[in-house]
This record gives C-alpha cells, sequence and structure tokens, in this order.
C-alpha cells in the first residue's frame, strides 16, 4: 500500500481546482470573536486556587525518578515513599513566565504552516480508536490500509489541518513498531503535521527524527518550527506514569510541544461537580505544563482538556453533554488566564452516525469554539466514544468544521455590501435574483456546503431520496478516488525508508 | 377526536412523576450569559442609519388606508398614488419610548407563565406546514388528527413553551373555519399560550375571545397579561399586506402581542449581503414595531427576524447555514440596542430527518441563544424548510433545547461543590465513583437526556442497535400513550363549544 501512494505522490500534484468536491481553501481559522465566559471572574479564581491547593496539600503521583529530581531542584517537596510532588503557587508562577503564549507548526509543506495559540483554532483527525467502520465494510479492528485512508482523507479536505494519534491501530502490525508503520504513512500520504506518540522516549524520538528527515532539517533545526506534537494524558486522578514523563521530556528537550491533557470524567475520575472537575483538571494540566518549563524554560506546551460526564448508571463516558460543554468553555477562561494555548475535543458518545452522534459533536464543538480552542482534537471521524473511526462521520464532522469556520468569518461592511442603493433599486414586493448587486456576487455570496442538500422534497425525491449519511458515504469514496499524494523528494524518500529500516532492526522484538 | 380528548381530560391529571418518560421539569429557561457580539457596535450603527434610509428614503408599502392615515397623523411622509410610507428617525425614536422591554404571556395554567424579554427564552412548537410526516405512516398532508397529536406532544413535553401558528393546517376542514378548529385544539389539548392567526381582523379576535373564555376573563382583563400572540410577517422587500395590517391593529388594540418577522432569504428578498440584509429586515421590523406603537402605545412587540439565504444555484431556501446563524446573532444585538424583545428561528433545510436536519438545527439553534433570542419559534418539529412537521424531528428537537437549557444553567460554586476535600479523599489513579461527595450527588448531578443512548457498543448492539431516528419513533408513541389532557372547568367546555357554534353561523361561507 505505502509504495503505491508514495510513487503516486511522485507522479506529480495535478491541478484539481474546479473539478473535485467542492470544499473551503486551505486558510488558517481565526476566532476573533470574545470567547463565551460561563463562570465569573470570581469564580474562575476559586477554580484556580482550589486547584493550587491540590498542588500543595494533596500533589501529583509521578512515577519517575529523574522527573522528582527536577521537581525537588525547584523546590517542590518530593515524598520519595510514595512518589507525590507537592508545589506550591510561586513554583507555577515561575513557570508560567517561560510558557509561550503561541508557536506555530509546520510539515513538510511551508504553505500549510498552522498557529497555535491567539485567535487561531485548528482542527484535528480523530486519533486512537481500536476500530473502524464504513456504512459498506462495517465495523473491523483497525488496519493499516484503513489508516492510510484516513490519513488520504486528512490529507484532501482542507478542513482537517492536523494529524492526531494513530486513527486507528494498524492491528496486524507488531506493537512495538506499529508507530513507525505510522509515522511514514502520516508523512508520506499527507503534508500535515502530526501527533507522535509519547509512551516513552523512543516513540517521541522517531516521530522527531522521521519529521525533521522529511521537511530536509535537523532536528535541532525543527527546534524553531515544531513539526510534530504530542499529548501527554494525566491518568487522573493525579498521576503521572512513566512512560508518559519520558515522553514529554524528549519532546520538550527538542522545543516539540507537548499538550497536557488530564482526563478527567466527572463522577469517575474528578468528583460528579463541575467546579471541583475543573479545578482537579487545572491542577493536573498546571503540574504538566510546570513540568515541561523544568525540562526546557520556553518549550511550547498546550493546556488539554477532557472534561466530560459519565453516565452515572452504567458508568459509561458521555460526551456532546451540556457539562461536557461548559467545561470545554470553563477550560478555554482558565487557558487564557495562564496565557497557555488551548486544546480540547468535540466528541460525542453515539454507537452509530445518527442524530445523536450529530447534536453530540455541535453541543462539543460549539463549547470548544466559542472557549476560544485553538486546537480542536478528535475533530474528525470520532464514533463510539472514541474506540470507531468512522468514514461517514469524518465527512460529517468536515462540514461541521467548515461550518464553524464560515461562521467565524469576520463580514465585510463597506459601502457597497451595506447595499442602500440595491435595496432601493428594487420595488417592494420584487425580488433580487436579478439585481446587479446579486449578480455580482452571486457565486461567492454564500458558504457552499459539502454534505447538505437543499433540492426540494420532490427533486430530493426523484434523485432517489438519499439521506445525508448515505450521501457521506459516496463523498468519502470520491475523495478517495481524487485524492492526490503530496510530491516527495526521492532523496526524502530513502532517507525516511533507510530510518525506518535501522530503527526496526534496533527495535527488534523489545520496547522502541 | 377532540371530545374524546377534552374528556379525557376531565377525568383528571393523575400523578405521573417518575412514571413517565424522563424530561427536565416545566421552567422558564434563562440565558444569563452575555449575548454574542458577531459585529462591533460601530457596524451595528451603520445597519442602523442604513435602514432609517431605507425607511425615509424609500419606505413601506401598506395596503392599508387606515395604517395611511396613522402614519400621516404621526408626520410620515404619505404616498397614497404608491401606498407607500416614508418615516424618519423621530417617528421611530417617538414609537421605540412606548415599547414595553419585556411582558408575560399566560394561558389557562397561571403556573405555565412565560416572559418574553429579558433573559427568558422560550421554545414554540413549528408552525404553518401543510405537510406531517412520522417514520411509521410516513408523509402525508395535514389533517386535524395529526394537529391535535401534535398539540397533546407540546402539552406533553416541558421544552416547548409555547405553541405556534398552526402545527400543520387540518386540510379537511374549511379553510375559512379552520382557526375555530385549532385554537379549541390548542385549548383543550394543552395549557399553554399559542399563537393565533391574523390574516385579517376577524381570526385573530376568535383567538383572543378563546383565550380569554378559557381563562374565565373578558379579552379587556386579558390585556394586562397577554394569553396569545401572532406573528406579522413582512412581505419583504418593504411591503405589508392589508389583512395583516388588520390583523396586527387587532391584537395590538387588545394589548396581545404582536411579532414583526420580515421575510427576509438574502438573495431572493433582500441583497446578498449580510450587512444589507440587516438593514432590509431591520427596517421593516421597525415599521412594524412603529406601527403598533400608532395603535396603542404600549403594546407588546417583538423584534422578529427571520433572514437566511437562499441557493443561488436553486433559489430554494437554505437555514442553518453560517449565515442564518450570524443573522440570528446580529438581530439579537439589534432587538437589544431598541429595547424590544426578540423572536427568531431554529430552522433547517432538510427534507428527512437525518445527520443535515441535525447539524443545521444546531447552528441556527446555537445563533438564535448565543444571540439571546426570548422567543426561538418553530422550535420543535420543523422540517422540509417549513413544509412538513415531523414527529420524530419533534423528539430530536425536544432533546436539543433540553441540552440548550441545561447548558445554560448557572453553576453552583458553594464550597461543597469545589470539592477541594473529595479530591483529596481520593487516593491517585484511583476513581470517585463510590465516594461520599458523588453518593450525595449523582442521581441529579448530570442532565438525563431523552434521546441519546450511552450504553456500549456490544450492549447497543444486543439491545436491537436503533439509532436515534429509531428510538424518536418509539418516544414519540410513548408520550402520546402517557398524555394526559388538563383538565378544564364543564363552564367553560360549554362556553367554548358555544363561542365556536355561534362564529361557524357567522362566518358560514364567508370571511372570518
Amino acid at each position: 500500500m505505502a509504495r503505491e501512494g508514495r510513487k503516486g505522490g511522485r507522479r506529480g500534484n495535478a491541478d484539481r481546482a474546479g473539478t473535485g468536491i467542492q470544499q473551503l481553501p486551505w486558510r488558517q481559522a481565526h476566532n476573533t470573536y470574545r470567547p463565551m465566559e460561563v463562570v465569573t471572574s470570581e469564580q474562575l479564581e476559586m477554580i484556580h486556587d482550589t486547584s493550587l491547593r491540590v498542588l500543595s496539600e494533596a500533589g501529583i503521583r509521578v512515577m519517575s525518578p529523574t522527573v522528582m529530581d527536577l521537581f525537588e531542584g525547584a523546590g517542590a517537596i518530593v515524598d520519595r515513599d510514595t512518589m507525590t510532588i507537592r508545589i506550591d503557587a510561586e513554583i507555577v508562577d515561575q513557570a508560567l513566565k517561560t510558557v509561550p503564549e503561541s508557536f506555530d507548526m509546520v510539515a513538510r509543506n511551508p504553505d500549510k504552516r498552522i498557529t497555535m495559540g491567539g485567535t487561531a483554532m485548528n482542527f484535528g483527525l480523530v486519533a486512537g480508536p481500536p476500530n473502524v467502520h464504513d456504512m459498506i465494510g462495517g465495523r473491523r479492528q483497525g488496519n493499516h490500509a484503513d489508516y492510510v485512508n484516513f490519513i488520504k482523507l486528512a490529507h484532501h479536505f482542507n478542513a482537517v489541518t492536523m494529524i492526531g494519534n494513530q486513527v486507528c491501530a494498524p492491528m496486524e502490525m507488531p506493537a512495538n513498531q506499529r508507530h513507525l508503520d505510522t509515522y511514514l504513512a502520516n508523512i508520506t500520504y499527507s503534508d500535515l503535521t502530526f501527533h507522535c506518540t509519547a509512551i516513552g522516549r523512543g516513540r517521541a524520538m522517531d516521530g522527531i527524527n522521521m519529521m525533521a528527515i522529511s521537511r530536509g532539517i535537523t532536528p535541532e533545526q525543527m527546534a524553531e518550527t515544531p513539526g510534530v506534537i504530542t499529548i501527554i494524558s494525566v491518568n487522573s486522578p493525579r498521576l503521572l506514569d512513566e512512560a508518559m514523563t519520558d515522553g514529554l521530556t524528549a519532546m520538550a528537550e527538542h522545543m516539540q510541544p507537548v499538550t497536557i491533557t488530564p482526563f478527567t470524567l466527572m463522577g469517575a475520575m474528578t468528583p460528579v461537580t463541575l467546579p471541583a472537575a475543573m479545578a482537579q483538571q487545572n491542577a493536573e494540566a498546571l503540574f504538566g505544563v510546570v513540568l515541561t518549563q523544568l525540562v526546557k524554560p520556553g518549550a511550547p506546551v498546550m493546556y488539554g482538556a477532557f472534561t466530560s460526564n459519565v453516565d452515572m448508571k452504567s458508568g459509561a463516558p458521555a460526551f456532546g453533554t451540556p457539562e461536557n460543554t461548559k467545561a470545554n468553555i470553563i477550560a478555554g477562561q482558565l487557558a487564557r488566564r495562564y496565557g497557555i494555548p488551548y486544546r480540547t475535543s468535540n466528541a460525542n458518545a453515539s454507537n452509530t452516525v445518527d442524530l445523536q452522534a450529530t447534536y453530540e459533536t455541535m453541543m462539543s464543538t460549539w463549547g470548544a469554539v466559542l472557549g476560544g480552542a485553538n486546537l480542536i482534537y478528535h475533530a474528525a471521524g470520532w464514533m463510539e466514544g472514541g474506540l470507531t473511526a468512522s468514514y461517514e462521520k469524518f465527512i460529517l464532522d468536515v462540514e461541521i468544521i467548515q461550518n464553524m469556520t464560515e461562521f467565524l468569518r469576520p463580514i465585510d461592511f463597506s459601502e457597497a455590501e451595506l447595499g442602500l442603493d440595491a435595496i432601493k433599486d428594487v420595488p417592494t414586493g420584487g425580488h433580487f435574483f436579478g439585481s446587479p448587486h446579486t449578480m455580482e456576487r452571486y457565486e461567492t455570496a454564500f458558504y457552499k456546503p459539502l454534505l447538505s442538500d437543499w433540492t426540494n422534497y420532490e427533486n430530493w425525491l426523484a434523485n432517489g431520496g438519499h439521506d445525508a449519511l448515505h450521501r457521506a458515504t459516496a463523498l468519502w469514496q470520491r475523495a478517495l478516488e481524487e485524492y492526490q499524494a503530496p510530491p516527495m523528494d526521492l532523496a526524502v524518500v530513502e532517507a525516511l525508508d533507510a530510518y525506518v529500516a535501522r530503527r526496526r532492526e534496533e527495535i527488534g522484538t523489545g520496547e522502541p
């Protein structure tokens, strides 16, 4: 599979303008509206104060002697027996001084540079599911062929601006080398930045090295403009595994961004109350942020949020709930308080691509957007609470992302757009279809949807009466047909192959 | 049909607590978050200034000599030949002085009083479709049996706080008396306020009289707390039909609220540009507002918005678009500028209850909520751009409304809710399921969904693997089974019957 696609890439990148699926052009989305606030500044300080008391009175357990040494050096109280680190406000404040408010990322296509921070918004491909699903082939275990398809789709649709961690696990490949295959697919079939797995130092370094090779630079040079990112999950409540801190350390040392995301499902990993959940999330996120700055002051880091609730009847996670939506907004208020770029998600908990999947995704997406998120992770393709990557959901999500970015596009208020003369020129009860003001603008006046069908009922029925799910199936198939791999120099292809071959040998049956 | 239901009502209103479909209790929803602003205050003034120039330079055509007299008396420039009325800023400002910022409405159940204005939010049943649809019976012409079913559903679900104009037209009944049948059904099968048809004076007066009878008061007494509302549609661009102004006049004279809603689809009834569309909407809405105050200073009136775009390929209306979403928010900025309660809608343009219907509805709903709408009209059951009332869409919309109202519910920030001790009490890597803090709260901690299914994939599949559309069908059927009519005094039943009988005779084959 991989060889074919890469050859295809070298055959060139024919002009597709006008012939393919209609979509928005590549652009950095910006959210210039005032972010929403669902808690007052006093309430925000209550969350902050509570989280600092969690850090100083309860602390975080970290399974790494190296990290304990680092924190001890910074003045933390370290209990070696329980591996618990307690820090005070001063240590937090000190670290926050060196956190960059914004950073850029780029892969091998300089035109697809993205910004994490300020008003910039980015949307990542779903990450982590063990399964994949489409309406033709049904539900199946993750595999390399589907993995490649999703990378092609992410490359094809401009709405997706970053590849998350393993869109699905290629289960047929050895678990200890799988990251090499997925990195290679990311780099070959797309020109987007990607998430590299930071479970241990080896996997993180492989991602850093391979991205640097693809850009024709050294990992040291890549420190200037990062090319990969990772998510460090806190094993909530208040636990950081050693593999996680090792991965974090490797990334921060090389100035590649780390997103600290506590896994805080209310009722399970935090108390059931939203203020407590936010306080715990904040404590855990700040702790990780501090760690990045202890490893390397100035290292790029993001404030990650994943606070939702569980179904208290079954313990099952729920997403896109009113509580999740509020949490997405409050987390944005917190991230801005500290001046840290903000990552959250727009998940849903439905088992199939249906009304529930859609309204839950819209709830969490609006929460993320109104919260001023710089990165919406899992933004395209997430199903079953993260257990399945769905082709049809991917298409649905691209439509949702396009709707949101168009909603966020500023409005032109020139005199011509205010259109007083145009209004006066059409008689009462008349229409504007043929007016010169309309004729000059009608082709670009409105957002043209990807998935919506606006024909009337009779025509819709005559055309087959297909609902949006059915149309989504046709769209991802067509996109895969239209897909063209981004070109890559033969020297880069060879260098990547050589790197992967060497690393496969080194890893053997051991851990990377 | 009607007799059965009404007898059912008189049999009493058994306690349904805990036995029926789980839903949120009846309450006035409030949106206490700061409304969103997508245009600056300078841009808002540009819209305002342009709209005043539309009113003073182009004017509005009104097909009513009475209205021309009224405006002439107020200092407007009236061209009797073209029936065009031009007004200046002074006339507008004068009228705005007497517009109430907020008003209450109530039907025959004093516990279901609603507020239109301030932070209050209300959700109306879909209004006006010629067709109905459900997944069992398919698509069919509107009829009285379906009409009654929808009123029962609106009464059953607390999410719906008002009945809009004819949820579907009962086509088998004479068009000139149909309003009597639908009013009677509204009053019999629900205890909600409703929209009365204001196409001409007769239909408006019948609504006012019948609501007053059901409350056991006179129409004069009902002026204090209105019981019915109407929408006066402007036949955009810039045209008000005589039947509309007659209906408006009857309502305003009796201090029953009128919503002035320009029918402004960009590209068809307005220019394609959003600033121009908003300026035209604003001109037409303000004109109607002024008319209400000329009829009766202090008459309750709402600023109505219905600005969306058409599909420029086909001319078909589109809803839930990014442009529609922005328009919903800008209209709220305008309504607040003038201190007028604000009505908008959350429409979609899908031909079936699918992903498109859901994301478009969510776009327009969020626009309405973020715009600070006091009344979201068509909020439950709207399909096919308004041509069909859908049972399954009704259930979907109730879920969406419940999600939004829960999202808007303020968060308790007491010390117990901040939960520092609860966080500290659970060991690192542990869980909160059994903690006392959780146990005290878990039953009410989170919103319990109506339609969402949060079981895991295997259990969901074992339970039949039904998607949300399928579950919605089961839910409306169950709701109709559980429905209980609100009780009504026999004297009121008889008085209503007598009124309807007399009016049928009076109307005969003529116009009401």
